[in-house]
């Protein structure tokens, strides 16, 4: 029988994954598809017992969630802490109101920029567990998926951030306009890849001026769905790297996320002469969550 | 009793339209629902015949046929003549196979570039129809809409064009990414859409930066959907301008299209420093079409 002492819980927009924690070791660990995208407001609580009802005891346990449950359209709204701050406060964690009396839910706020205007959740958590394993690390992290988030960090703080949509403009053109019929779901040829993220990360004009040749060099030359996929994905990411050029150059840059798309922004950016390093973030997100727990603990 | 001496058709993406013509009076119009994008190779010329049968007499009447109904994948593949050179030359029209022999299907050719690699199709005959109301322009023809196309006309002849997928994009982003959120089906706002294409068109890194900051502005300032669709608008259509800076400069620009967006494109082209002027552009196709006409009769 599986008794933590508390549950971490990591809730973005497609996924649910949750820890049975005890201190920092892991009891156990599952995950379901009830991402905050597809609950109603009244649909958090029963998703969250399904995956942890057989770990609670009679007791209160303290539950530490991220992510994009505390979305305006989550289950409570967590607020956004104004950078520049540290990455995590759990003190000001939201509270959400719950039927089950043995979870005590702490939702992690988010951060937000004023100039230019953004915000990130789920990330200030990844951040802390780097940080946690880092903590002497200034330099910039970048963490590449659907959203890419450049994140500054000095003297153990967000200094400022700035969020690309590169990922989704390169799902939507490559499986929903006319490159579909180009592209598709081809993996991205790395040599095609290569040649266009150094053209376009000097000249970040390339990005759009370079989508519907893509269309046509198929038509009239043959260019492979792989070659279309590296090229498309090169525009994307080397227009990005131009436009955040402020973020990354002459400082050291870790990049965290999956490691094809991470691989990517490695390549790119060392051939733009960054110095750059992958670091598999898999379990970092697990490492903030237990730094919130910590502090909590500690705290109360 | 209509009984025209040949028959003008416009068949592209999603829509067919048809005129019966007695040399360049139209004498009857009508439309269908049935573009390419939605007819196997075999549905064509049932399409075409309901809305011409009663049209036809008892010889074959010619039939000038011109947009995507000559792509690989239409009814039958028409050529791409490759510029420089004139717009049209209706003797290299395809003649796909019919069942009816009233039917002189006449497909005209599109135009194919080789660097960058490029193809248009049906555009080439609303040229040919400016083309024919103004013999004597030299300069720049643009044409927006889900994709927009600049062509460089110079004695008469296209000497070269550029695809942007401009419009495409701005439907994918404020329709289906994260943006949809923020912007869905909003009018675009003037003033922000100026104020965005003036900061994009003299720097293309905005456009790629300033994509996320529209949802977050949302979230945190109040920014409204038509402020958030006018920003969207303004930086895609901005970086654009910049990415076909030789394309305007300096020279003398008439914006064809559909009269809301060909304003925004002026709009921008104005602000930008350019010589840009707007044209209802409703029947070019016809007249090009009948250009087309014309020269076949000549020459058989």
């Amino acid at each position: 029988m599986v008794r933590p002492d508390w549950i971490a819980v990591d809730w973005g927009t497609t996924r649910l994954r949750v820890w049975a924690m005890q201190g920092s070791e892991v009891l156990e660990n599952r995950s379901s598809d009830k991402g905050m995208g597809s609950l109603s407001r009244d649909g958090f609580e029963p998703a969250l017992l399904e995956l942890v009802e057989d770990w609670l005891g009679d007791q209160p346990i303290p539950i530490i969630a991220c992510g994009m449950v505390g979305a305006r359209t989550g289950w409570a709204e967590a607020e956004y802490r104004h950078t520049p701050c540290t990455p995590l406060d759990p003190q000001r964690a939201t509270r959400p109101q719950v039927n089950d009396p043995r979870l005590d839910v702490h939702i992690l706020p988010g951060l937000s920029q004023i100039d230019p205007p953004d915000v990130l959740r789920g990330e200030e958590t990844q951040i802390a567990g780097f940080l946690a394993q880092n903590p002497d690390f200034e330099g910039t992290l970048c963490l590449p998926g659907t959203h890419c988030k450049w994140v500054i960090i000095t003297d153990g703080r967000v200094e400022g951030f700035h969020t690309f949509m590169t990922g989704e403009v390169y799902a939507l053109l490559s499986r929903q306009s006319v490159l579909r019929l180009t592209i598709g779901d081809a993996k991205p040829d790395r040599v095609s890849f290569l040649e266009a993220s150094a053209q376009a990360a000097t000249n970040a004009d390339m990005a759009a001026a370079g989508l519907f040749p893509l269309r046509a060099a198929a038509l009239l030359n043959g260019l492979t769905p792989e070659q279309g996929a590296g090229r498309l994905s090169g525009l994307l990411i080397g227009s990005e790297l131009a436009s955040a050029h402020p973020l990354w150059h002459g400082r050291r840059v870790v990049i965290i996320g999956a490691p094809e798309l991470s691989s990517l922004y490695a390549g790119a950016l060392t051939q733009a002469g960054a110095d750059a390093h992958q670091l598999d973030g898999g379990e970092l997100v697990l490492s903030g969550l237990t730094a919130a727990a910590t502090a909590l603990t500690r705290n109360t």
